[in-house]
C-alpha cells in the first residue's frame, strides 16, 4: 500500500493518492493534476477511482481533468446534481486493488459531503484511514455557513456526521482531512499533517461540545466568503475545462499593461518605493487567498515581479482558482517599467514608531482577520475592514486625513493600501511596516475590542 | 508541522523527517543522506536532532554522516557504548521547534532499543506519533533472536516494551516503525505505510498473545541472519565513513573483470542464455537482500547489466550495506563481453512442464524462504536450502544428477543456480521459470512439508 | 544569444532552439516538443518562429503541435503544398529579436528543402550559423533516392545547393545539420555535434567531387527505406495530431496481450531463454530504427521488459514515429508471464565457436546493413537479408536446415530470429552471440563479398 | 563526440566538457563542479583530463576539486609554478578517447596562457575546435593589464598568440573562449555562444589592427580590477579547498546579524523603503560582479531577501568567488526584521523628473562603468565614481548636499547608495529610478564627457 498527500499551499488544500496492487485512487484532486499521474507511475499504479468529498467552493477541483487524462471514474455525493461523474451513496463500496473504500455520507458543511473509509486486508473490521473532507479537520470542523441558508440545520447535520459516522470508526483510524492549517474552510485548523479519531476525540474542542452547544457555536460562526466562491461552485458542478499551459505565459512590455489587471507580487517595501500606478500588491504567498477577493474573471491579468522568479508557482495559484485570464508578466521585471521613465506610483512606509508619533492626525485602518483583532487587541482608535473586503467597502474609508493601514506584519496592509491608492482619488496612504506584530514588539499601547 | 517518510526499497527500511518552526529531526537516517538535507530545505528547516531507534544490523546507518553534514546531535540508546553521538534515556525530552520528542526505552529487539514519542502543542497530553523502531511494526513485532544470546529474556523485555510502554500511549497515536513489509527484521510485516496503536491493538496477532504465549512464540522464531549483519553491527557502533561518490563508478572493460566479484543484475532469462563465467546473478530488486549473503568486503565488485540503466540506483544498495568495494560496471553491457568472443556461461531454463516430465531423474532444489515452503507446500521430493544459504551450504547439494533449482517465481532460483554453476564443478543446473507460482498455476502436484 | 541542440537518439535527429532578446526560433522540432518550451522559458524567451528544413520522412515533426502550444508560425519550403504553416522562399528574412534568419532554398534531398542562415548583429555580412537540414551533414550529404523518382536530377540539384548556396557562405559559418551520426538520411555521417563550412570544405568527401562524379555517386547510392516513411510523409504534410500522454500507458496482464503486437525490448539473451511466443525482439536503442520496419499502425502494441525501467523513454520512440497505437506494457514484466505457467518461446544462442563447428549443416543468415557486409566481409557461405527487410522477405529464408542468424554484435540478429521463429513454422533458429564482431575477434575465416 | 558548454552567469564564465568513446575532458571547470560529473555520466563517459587555459583572476577554478573527485589530471601552462597538476607545453598532445587535444601556448593575457586545439579523427589535419581561454573572445581579445607590470610587452605577446598561433588554425575552426558577453576579462565581448576563426577574422575589431595599432590600443586600455582578484590568483595557484555544502546555510534570526556583513539581495525599490541599517544592496544578478568589490573574506556574511527564493543560486556566486564565509540568511525574510520593530534604514527613490527638478541643489553621482559614460554621455554636472570603487573612494563624495546616485537603470545606483548611507554619516542619499536609461527616455538633457 502506498499513500501520499499532495498539498496546495495558501489554500491549505490537501488531496491524497492511495493505492496498492497496481491500482490507485485520488481523493479531491487539484486542477493541475499532473502530479497524481507522476506519483501513480512512480508507485507502479494506474488511477482507477477519483473521489470528491464535496463540491468545493474555494478552488477548482481537478476531477474532470484527471478523469479525462486517466479514464478513471469520478464519484461525488448523490445529494447534488453534478454534470459529470457518478453518485456515491452511504455504504457504497469500491475496490482499488486489494483496498476497499467505503463511502460515508457526512453532510453539514455541504449537503452532499462524503467521507471515505479505507479498509486494508491485514486489518479486518476497522478502517485504517478515513478521508474526512471538510467534515472533520485536525483540531476543527467544517464551516456550516457556506451551503444553503440554514446554518442551524447544517450544524445539526454536521454534529450527526461527526458523532454518528466518524467518531464510531474508532480511535485508531487515521484521519485525512481536505484542508490543513490556514484554510478558510474551518476555524483554527491545527497544522498536523494528518491526525486520528483518537487524537481528535481527546483534543478537538468542537468534539467535546454537546449537541446544543455545538449547534449554537457553529451556527454563530461567520467566516469570510470571497466573491469567487460562487464561481468555484458553478465550475465544480459542471467540471472544469483543461488548465492552460503554464509555459505559454506571455512576456509583456510596459505598454501591454494598459487596461489589464496588474498584480504586483513583490514585497510591501518593493511596492512602496515604486510600482505601476493602479496595480494591486498581493505578495506571492497571498495570491491564493486574495486574488479571488480582488480580481475579476474577465479582463486580462498581468504579473509584475522584480526578477521574475519561479513565476510558474505564482501562475499555478491562478490556475487553481480558475483565473484562466492570467495573460503574462512584465518582461524584465519592474525595472523595465522604470527604464522607460513611466509614471511611478508610491505609498509611504511607516514604522510603528512613526505611526505612534502621528496617531492623532491619521485614520488607522486595521485590515486583519477580525478574529485576530478580537483575540489580540487593536491599535487604539483604529477602524477595521478585512483586507479581502477593502475593495468592496472602499467608500467606508475616510479620505480627509492620511490613512495608515496595518495588518499582522505588513503584507495584507500593502494589499489594502494598494487598493486605496489605486481606486480612491486624493488620498494619502501609508503601510505600517511590521504591522501589529511590530506594534506589540515595541511595547505600544493596545486596546481590547 | 511537516512529516515525510523516506523508504529504502528492498531493505524495507523506513526513516522519517519531521519538523516545525524551522527545525527538523531525522529518525534512523540511511547512509545516502542527502535526501534529508533536501527535504529539510524544501520545508524551510534545519536538521538539529538525529534519533536512532537502535543499532541496526541490516544496513549502515547514516547518522554519523548526517551529523557531519548538519552539525546536528545524534542520540542513541544508553545501553550500548556507541563511539559517537550522545546517549538518551527513558523520559529524556528534546525540543525541535515547537515539537517535543520524548525518548522511551523499548528493549527486546536489542538492549538499547528506543522509541520516540512526538508531542505537538495543539494536542495536549498524548503523543501524536511514536517512532517505534524495531519494537512494533504494522502487523508484527521485532525479532528477538538477533541480539545477545537469550531470546527468552529478549522476548520478555519486548513484551514489557509493547504492553507497558507503547500500548499505553493510546489508540489514537500514529505508529511509525523502522521497517515495512518485506523486511527481515520482523515476520510478516504488513504493507501499511504507517499505522496506529489502535489498529495494532485490534489486529496485530502478537499483541493478542498473553505473556507466556508471546515469549514462547517469539523465542521460538528463527529468522535468517545474513553474514553481513555482523559487519553492520560493528560499523554502526563506531559510525560509518562518508559514502563514496556515485558519480565515480568506473567503466570497466571485459579484461578488468578478472579477479573481481562479478554481480550480474539482469533477469534470470538474460543470465541463463549467456553470462560471464563465475558471475553471480542477483536481480536489481534482490540486491539489498542478497549481496550481504554472497559477497565479501574485500575483493572489488563489478556490475554487469544489459543496458546499464539506472546504475546509480543499483549502486545505492551497495552503499547502504557498506560495500564500498563496488568498483564499477562493464562498459557497454554484457554485449561488450560477447563481442570479444570470450567464454560464455549458460544455465538451462526449464518450464514447470519440463520439470514435471523429468522429475524422476533430477534433484529438485527449493531455495525459497522456509516459511513459504511450509505455508504453501513443496514440489514432491524436493530438497530445501534457502537461497541466501546456498553459498555456505553448497556442498550439501548432490551433483550426481541434474539439479533443477526453483524458488517462488525464478529470481532467487537463478541466484542459487549461478552459485552452483560457478562454484561447483561438473554440475548440470537448470532454473525453473515461474518457480513454485507457475507450478501451482499449472495444477501440478504439491506435497505438504 | 542562446543556442541549444536537442537530439533524439536512435533517429540521430538534431533540432535546434536559438534566440536572443526574449525571442526564440526552433528548427525542425520533434513531436514531443515540451522540451523547447522549457528551454525557452529557461532562457527567458518566447518561441515566435518554427522553421522546417524539409518534410521529414523518418519521424513525425512537431511543428504543428509546437505551433498550437506557442502561437508561433511554422515556415516550410514553398515547393510542397503543406496543409499548415506558411511557405518560405529563397531570401525571405525573419526577425527573431535581434537575430535575422534568412531562408535559402537548397533542394536535392527533397524538392522543398530549405536551409536557414542566421545573422547576428555583431557579425556583419556573414551568417554565424546555417541550419542545413538534410542538404549538408558533418562528413556527408543528404540522400537523393527518397524524394520523387529521378535521383539523377535530385543529385544535380543537391550539387547546386551545396556549391552555389551553402559553400559560398564562407568557411567560418557554423553548420547545424538535421541529423548526426547513425541517421539513415545520409551515409556515414560523422559524429561531430556540429561543424563549419570550412571543416566540410576540407574534409567532407562529397564536397571534393566534381559535378559528374558527385551525381554518379549519389544517384547510385541506395539506402534502406523503411515502410513507415510513407506514413511520415503523409502525416508531416498535414500536421500531426497532439501526441498521446505518456503517463497513460496501460498496465497489461498476460491475457491482455492476445491479438496485440508484442514488442520485447529486452536483450537478445533475455529473449532467447524465454519470451512471449510470437513477440518481436527489438532492443531499446533499436526501437527508433526498427519499429517502423516491423509494426503496423493498426493493431495495439504492447511492450515487454524485465523490470519495466524507464518505459517513458521507450514510449517516446513510438510517439516520434507516430505509433499512437502503443497501448501499454506487461505489468510485472516478463516474470508475470512466467508465473502463470503460460507457453514460453525460446531461441537458441550460439557462440561463434558453436557456429564454426556447425557451419556445414546450417544456413547462416547475415542481417547486417549491406554496407557493413561489403566493407568488412562475411562468414563464408552466409546469405544476406537486412534485418529491417526480414519481415517482408521471410519466405526467402530456407527452413530445411537450422538457421543461424547473425548481425554485428547480436541485437539485430535477435530481431531477425524473433521474426523467423514467430512467423515461420517448423524452423529451428539460433542467434549468434557477439555476431560478426566476435567472429573476427575469434580469428575465424572471413569471406569478401 | 559530445560537447557541452557550462556557463556561470554574471561572471560570463564559459567552461566546456567534450568527449568521445567513454572519455571526457573538462576545460576551465568552475568550483561547484558536480555538473561536469553529471554531464559525463549522462554521456557515458569518465573525466580523464582537466585543462586550464590560465590561472584565472576573476573566480576560483574547480580544477583541484574536480581532480579530487575524478582522479583526472590537471594541466596548466608551464610558465607559472602551480602547486598542483602538471605543466603542459606548446605541442603537447593528449588523447581523450579518439579525440586528440593539443596544447598551444598563447601568452599575453597571462604569461602561462594556453589554448587547446581539438582534433577529431574524421577531420584530418585541422582542429575542429580550439579552446581559446582569455586570448581570443567573440568580438574581443583578452586584457593585458592584469598580469605582470608591462602591458606593452603583454600586448606584443598577445598579438603573436593571435596572429601566429590562433588565426593560422583556419577559418573553419570553432572557437570556444573562456568568457562571454559581460565578462570583465575583455572589453565588449559579443554574446555569441561560440564563434569561429573565420567569423573573428572578418568581424573582430582587434584582429584587423596592425601590430603597432594593436599594442597601442591594448596597452592603453584599463579595465576595472576588483580587489578580490588578488585572492583568486593566490587560491588558483595552490588549488582551492572543497566547496562548502550549500544545504548547510544557516537560518539566522535578526539578532544573529549583529557584526555580520549583511548583503541585501532585493531590488532597489525593496531596499529603498526599508532595510537592515548598514546592509549593502547587491541585487541577485549583480552578486558575482560586486561582492568581490565590497565584501571581505573574514567576517561572516548574511543574506537578506524578501521571500528567500532560490538562495542556492545566490549562494553559488559566493562559492565561485571563494567567499566561504557566507554563513546564512535571515529566516523569514526582511519581514522577520520588521516584525521585531527593529530600526529600519531607508533611502529615497527619485524619478528622473524628480531629479531634473532638483538638479541645482544636489550632487549627482554617476556610478556607471566609465565606458558607458563616455559612450552615451552624462547628466549635466554629474561626478563619476564607478559603483565597484565607491567603497574605496567614499570620502570623495561630498556630503554637504543631498546626493542623487544613478547608474544605467538603478541596480548599481542602489548598491552605491547603500554604501554611502551605511558608511557615511549625516548624508542624504537618493537612488534615481530607471537611471540614465530613464533620463534619456524622458528626453532630458545629456552632456558629453
Amino acid at each position: 500500500m502506498f499513500f501520499e498527500t499532495v498539498r496546495s499551499e495558501g489554500l491549505a488544500h490537501q488531496s491524497y493518492i492511495v493505492g496498492a496492487g497496481g491500482r490507485a485512487a485520488v481523493i479531491d484532486p487539484r486542477r493541475d493534476c499532473g502530479i497524481y499521474l507522476r506519483r501513480a507511475v512512480a508507485h507502479g499504479a494506474v488511477i482507477t477511482h477519483i473521489f470528491e468529498t464535496h463540491r468545493n467552493e474555494d478552488y477548482v477541483t481537478g476531477s474532470a481533468e484527471l478523469a479525462r487524462r486517466t479514464g478513471a471514474t469520478v464519484y461525488h455525493g448523490a445529494a447534488t446534481p453534478f454534470a459529470f461523474g457518478s453518485p456515491a451513496r452511504h455504504g457504497d463500496r469500491f475496490q482499488v486493488g486489494p483496498l476497499e473504500i467505503v463511502a460515508l455520507e457526512t453532510p453539514g458543511h455541504t449537503d452532499e459531503s462524503l467521507s471515505f473509509a479505507l479498509y486494508e486486508p491485514s486489518v479486518p473490521g476497522r478502517p485504517v484511514m478515513v478521508f474526512s473532507g471538510d467534515a472533520l479537520f485536525a483540531g476543527s470542523v467544517g464551516r456550516v455557513d457556506l451551503a444553503g441558508d440554514d446554518p442551524v440545520a447544517n450544524a445539526h447535520r454536521l454534529h450527526d456526521s461527526l458523532h454518528r459516522v466518524l467518531l464510531p470508526l474508532g480511535d485508531g483510524t487515521i484521519v485525512c482531512p481536505a484542508h490543513g492549517s490556514g484554510s478558510v474552510c474551518g476555524p483554527s485548523i491545527s497544522d498536523l499533517p494528518f491526525t486520528t479519531i483518537g487524537i481528535e476525540r481527546r483534543s478537538n474542542p468542537y468534539l467535546r461540545l454537546g449537541r446544543e452547544e455545538f449547534v449554537e457555536r457553529k451556527a454563530g460562526e461567520r467566516g469570510y466568503r470571497a466573491p469567487y466562491f460562487r464561481e468555484m461552485e458553478r465550475v465544480n458542478l459542471v467540471g472544469s475545462p483543461a488548465p492552460p499551459d503554464p509555459c505559454t505565459l506571455r512576456r509583456l512590455s510596459p505598454g501591454d499593461l494598459d487596461g489589464m489587471q496588474v498584480v504586483d507580487i513583490r514585497s510591501p517595501t518593493a511596492f512602496a518605493a515604486g510600482h505601476v500606478p493602479g496595480s494591486i500588491n498581493i505578495w506571492r504567498e497571498g495570491l491564493p487567498l486574495f486574488i479571488g477577493w480582488t480580481l475579476d474573471y474577465d479582463r486580462p491579468i498581468a504579473l509584475v515581479d522584480d526578477f521574475n522568479q519561479e513565476l510558474h508557482l505564482a501562475a499555478a495559484h491562478f490556475v487553481r482558482l480558475g483565473f484562466d485570464n492570467l495573460t503574462g508578466f512584465l518582461d524584465g521585471g519592474f525595472m523595465a517599467w522604470l527604464r522607460e521613465a513611466r509614471p511611478v506610483g508610491r505609498i509611504e512606509t511607516w514604522t510603528v514608531q512613526d505611526l505612534f508619533s502621528r496617531l492623532d492626525g491619521v485614520t488607522v485602518l486595521d485590515v486583519r482577520d477580525i478574529a485576530n483583532r478580537k483575540e489580540r487587541g487593536a491599535i487604539p482608535g483604529s477602524m477595521h475592514v478585512y483586507a479581502g473586503e477593502v475593495a468592496a467597502r472602499i467608500d467606508e474609508v475616510p479620505h480627509d486625513r492620511p490613512v495608515a493601514v496595518h495588518c499582522d506584519v505588513g503584507f495584507k496592509g500593502s494589499l489594502a493600501a494598494s487598493l486605496l491608492a489605486g481606486r480612491r482619488e486624493n488620498i494619502r496612504v501609508a503601510n505600517v511596516l511590521g504591522g501589529f506584530a511590530a506594534w506589540t514588539a515595541a511595547g505600544l499601547p493596545v486596546e481590547r475590542v
